[in-house]
Formats: structure tokens, sequence, C-alpha cells
């Protein structure tokens, strides 16, 4: 027990004191924050802060050098729980719209973090949108939650630390010698994710297949136009050995049923990634893909995300747990849920030089959680 | 600390051992369980037991006067979890049913009851069917997390305690003497529920109606056989100050399209009992039913009946949750997750006159959790 009050203390109170400037001298000082009652209320505090890419990030439809993401801290009772919103430009958030978001959300209404599931319905119903600024507070509340009864997420869920899947290294599109370079960066990877759709697929591909055998997952992001073209790709990539393709055609609700004839012939399972946002967008989506991407900054947090893993698989659906970039705060939290997932890319930390926390690492390819309680981070 | 930690023993550890007669002499004695590294294996024991009902209970269907239960407990480093098969013949389940799958549950292989996701998948992989049974694991199982977290499941999920329904109180078909001395005895209760479909539904109800005005809900056990007098009894129900009609109509799939209509039509919301048992049911009822009445003994436990919460609320479904005839074991657990529902039937260990164990409370008509870790049950 002395080792995890300690870690708590560490990891939340003090590190936490000194990041918000001061700001919690209404804490009470050491001991076990968990048997007592207590007048506590929660105090949330964020801070903007920009994510620094190692690499230009190429998509189908943009480029950029940074992300911004707001930092969260929700403190109570002497515990601080850490959270985070990355906001890739083109998702429509910022931090003027986060701190906009953060400050109307007022967590002195309620008693104790205990109570997460009313707090996150009154979170939801602030303002619609906004779902990274919500998966910040949701995140932040789950790392209070576990370090108030002193476990890590994934062991309070009952979930198999050593079920966790490899992650895929992104590989973004380039010319053929950055991508080469790109891939022996990624040599510690077991999967690699290919950014496809910008007309040079198979080059891309090839390129890559010149370097290394490890299998390969293709994300389209909405780049293939026609289904014929885009079912003879599948054939294609399959041979290559892709093990499944994400968002190949348009989101789109007039492309529909060209995406279920092409999840209904295409040889590689397909995953729905911009076709969907949050819990509501999952049953309507049976028959169209074979799965679907779940990232926390779309859908609002860790509670959501459960949720639609639940909704999923009961329609024998495949699971992805993907990210923005980000610290590895947001990382360590989706990283929580990972052992239920088919397939993760929780790389987003690993694009970035200058990560504010220590979280869940990849070791050998694999995400591989510690048994820190909550969200399991270290803030640095 | 202390007292979670004394009341973990004298509930777990102690009453136990007196139950299961001297056969955990492997225990190992006082002090935290929680924090330390442990070879301990999980040790799962059984033991049949019958209720002995305070009124003989009749549904359209059958009646009865005792219900067969397995009492289940599953020991992991000192600390024991609770957790029961309650089987009313029609499920068909018996003590020798769930004695030969609970043989067959082997826990030993499982590092600890952490892992509790796979446990369940495997325990709901050695036969099909046996849903009481596999409860029962479920139940002891999640009530042994709870205590090694040192947490109420509850809280642990993020409930509101004081979010917790009325239950119902269940008025079995009978003559009207009868009828009004079951009313007066239900006079702690603030909703009643009414057993009909035997054609002589409006004297039942008028019979209630002479002696309080509290609002009913109605059990049809699939008792309507036309539509349109489905419909028409609805209407006067709703003017008697029905709340909702559960299963009115025949579960066979033949009858969905009348029941879909009933649902449509009907002024009362509409609630799935026999016509769904676990997860795979829910998704199907979407336009047929206005909610579902999950019971742990149908679904197979409390990772299910979340599971089905989750599908039915993501198609805006109402939720209730019922019980069969059980101990304060089975109705704890249940109302574990009671903050979640709209409606609550747990009234069955209060129909019973040997329960065994202390739990969960009814007050002022209320479901009223406690702070007891796990499911929150001492043994008596």
């Amino acid at each position: 027990m002395n080792n995890r009050r300690d870690f708590i203390k560490k990891s939340g109170l003090i590190a936490g004191a000194a990041f918000v400037g001061g700001s919690l001298n209404a804490c009470s000082a050491g001991g076990s924050k968990k048997g007592h009652q207590t007048n506590a209320k929660m105090k949330l505090t964020f801070k903007p802060y920009d994510l620094q890419l190692k690499h230009t990030f190429t998509i189908a439809s943009s480029s950029r050098t940074t992300t911004p993401v707001m930092l969260v801290e929700i403190e109570y009772d002497g515990v601080i729980g850490y959270g985070e919103a990355a906001m890739p430009p083109y998702l429509g958030e910022s931090h003027e719209t986060a701190a906009k978001f953060l400050s109307m959300v007022k967590l002195e209404q309620f008693a104790s973090p205990y109570l997460l599931e009313d707090i996150l319905v009154y979170v939801d119903s602030v303002m619609p949108g906004n779902y990274a600024a919500k998966a910040s507070v949701d995140i932040a509340l789950h790392d209070l939650l576990g370090k108030l009864v002193g476990q890590p997420l994934h062991k309070m869920w009952g979930l198999d630390a050593s079920k966790t899947p490899s992650t895929s290294f992104t590989i973004g599109i380039d010319e053929p010698d950055v991508v080469r370079q790109k891939v022996e960066e990624a040599a510690p990877y077991n999967i690699l994710k290919v950014k496809l759709g910008r007309g040079n697929d198979k080059e891309m591909i090839s390129t890559i297949r010149s370097v290394t055998d490890k299998p390969l997952c293709v994300d389209v992001n909405q780049g293939w136009k026609d289904k014929h073209e885009a079912l003879e790709l599948t054939h294609w990539l399959k041979e290559q050995g892709v093990v499944f393709v994400e968002q190949p055609m348009s989101k789109a609700k007039e492309a529909m049923d060209d995406m279920a004839w092409l999840t209904e012939n295409s040889p590689l399972p397909t995953i729905a990634d911009e076709a969907l946002q949050t819990v509501d967008d999952v049953l309507p989506l049976k028959g169209v893909y074979s799965g679907i991407n779940i990232k926390l900054m779309k859908c609002g947090g860790l509670r959501a995300a459960r949720k639609m893993m639940t909704l999923a698989r009961a329609m024998d659906m495949k699971v992805m747990i993907g990210c923005m970039t980000a610290t590895s705060c947001a990382i360590s939290a989706a990283s929580q849920i990972s052992p239920l997932v088919d397939w993760a890319d929780l790389d987003g930390n690993l694009l970035i030089s200058n990560d504010v926390f220590e979280g869940v690492k990849v070791i050998d390819g694999k995400v591989t959680l510690n048994e820190h309680p909550g969200i399991g981070v270290v803030k640095l």
C-alpha cells in the first residue's frame, strides 16, 4: 500500500501542485484519502499546450507540424486526476473552444468523483460537440477515481494487462526516400499503418515492401472514390500482407450503399473512422463496415468508448482503438481498454518531441500497461 | 480502512470458513490483501439450498411454494466472494444442472480475480445455457473483486447510491380477499407489480384499487392473446394508474409484428421479459418493445446485465431490472446497478422466509445500498 500511496502523492498531489502554480493550498496533507469522510470539492484547472511533431504529418486532406492540446487537472481531497484534450484542427476544436467549454464545467456541484456516471452525463449536457474537451474531463475523472480506489483502470475493469495489442506505427504519405527512412525508424513496431488515398497507393506500399515484410494496415481517409477500384485495391493489398483497410471511401450518407457493397465483397475487413463520432453513431454502421475505430477525442472519453465497444461487439464487429497526436496522458488512458480490442493505433505520443507525461510504454511493439493507479501516468 | 477490512474478514473469510465447513485452511490470516503479490488460486465451492416462499407464488402458467438456489463461494487469498443461482423451475435449471455446470468451472487456471473479463468469457464457454449457474459465478467474482479493491460495486462503477429506484412489490394472482391482504402487507412499498393474464385482469386491478391508489405496474407473462383486446386493456390500465405493461403478449417470433403494433399504439410503455434472455437478444427488440427487463439469472450476471443496459439505452429503450425469488445475495448484486434503471422489481428476497444473507435493504420502499465492498452482503 505504501508504494501506491507514495505514487499517488508523487504523481498527483505534488507534481500537480507544481503544475497549477500553487493554487492547491487547500489540499490536506498526506495519509490515505480513501476511507475517510470529506467535505472536499472537485476543482478543475486547465492549461493550453502545443505538441511539437517529430515529422510533418500528412494525411489525404492536410499537413501540419504541431497539435494543440489542453492539459486538464481535477483535484479532489489532495489527489489529482490528469486529462487531456488533443485537438487536430480538422475536428474543429481549439484552445479557445476548449477553454470556453471547460470554464462552463462546474464540478463543485457534485459531492465526489465517485459520482462519475452522473458527472459525465452532466458534462455531456454542458454544450453540444466539444468531444475532445469532454474527453479531457472524462479522462481526468477516471484517473482520479482509479487513484482514489488505488487501482489501475484496467484492473478495476477486470482486464488482462498481458492481452494488450501491438500498436501500429503510422507512416505518412511522403517521398519514397522519406518513407523508407520512416520505416527504419519504425523498427521497434510489429505492425505499420500506412496512409493511402492520394493516388500513389501502390507506390507507397511497394516502397514499404522494399524494406520490410511486417504486417501492414492502411488508412485511406475516404480517399478512394470508386467502389470497383476500391475493391480491386483491397485484393491487391491483401496480397501485399495488409490486414485491414480503414475508412476506404467517403463517410457521406449517400455513399453508404457503396461502402456496404465494398465491405460485403472485400477480402479485408473495413474499419469506420471518419464515419463515426460517438455512441449514437455505432448502431447504424451494421452491415456497412466490418469494424469501428474508437478514439477518445472523438467520442468524449473512456465511458463512451466502452459503450461503443459493447455496441460493436453485439453486432459482431471488429474494434480498433486509435488516437490523435497527444501526450502520454491521453494515450495511457486509451491503453487501459486496449486488452479488449482487435487492433490498436496508439502511437500518438511517439510522434511528438515534447511529452509532459510518462505513462504506458510500447515495449517490443506492444502496448505495455503499468501497475500505477488510474490511467497510469506521472507528470514530468 | 480498518472498518472496511474488519468487514471483509467478517463477511468473507470468517463467515465463509464456517459455511464451507473448514475447507479454507489454506487461507492466510489477517492484514490487507490488496497490495501484496500472491500465489493464491481461486477456489469455487457451492451448496444447494431451498428457499421457502412466504406465499404460494402464482403466475399465468404455474404455482409453487419453494425455489431451489445454489449458493456459491469463490475464495481467493483469504477473501470470499458470494454468489447465487436462483432457479425457478420454468427456466430449466436445477440443483443437478447447476452442480454439474459448477463442477466443470476450473478457476484455478486464472492467476487472479482481476482477470474478470477473461474468466467470464471462459465461464460462458464451459457449456451453453446454464445462465443462472453462470450468474452465480459472475456475482461471486464481482463480489470478490469489490472486496479486493475495498469498494462497493456501485462506487467502482461511478453510480450514485441515492439514485436507486423504488422497488415494486409483487402481488400474485389470487382470490380478492388474499389480494387485499397482500396489498396491506405491501404497505412499505411505493409501487405494486400486479400479475395479470389469467382472464380476471379487471377484477384484480379493481380489487387492488379498492384498497390503494399507489402506482401499479402489470406483468402479463404473455397472457394476452389478441392485440386489439390488449390495446384496449392498456388504455383501461392507464386510466387505472398503471405505469407500464410487462410482456403483454407471446414472445414467439410469429407474434413480433403484433407486439410491435401494440407498442406503437399503446399509451403505456411495453417491457420485454420472456422475450429476451441475454445480450444477444437485445438488438432485435428495437421497435418491438419500449424497454427490457434485465434479470441476472437469465442473462448470466452483472457483466451481461451492464452490456444489455448499454444496448437498450443506445436504442432509446427503457430499462427495468427484475429478479427471481432469491436470497439477499442475488438481490444485492442486482441492486448495485439499479441507479441506472427506470424501474426495479427487486423484491425476490422479501418473498422468502429463510434468507441466509443480510444485504441491500428496502427502506421507505426504495432500494437502499450500503457502503460494504463488493455486492454489499454479510452471510448470516
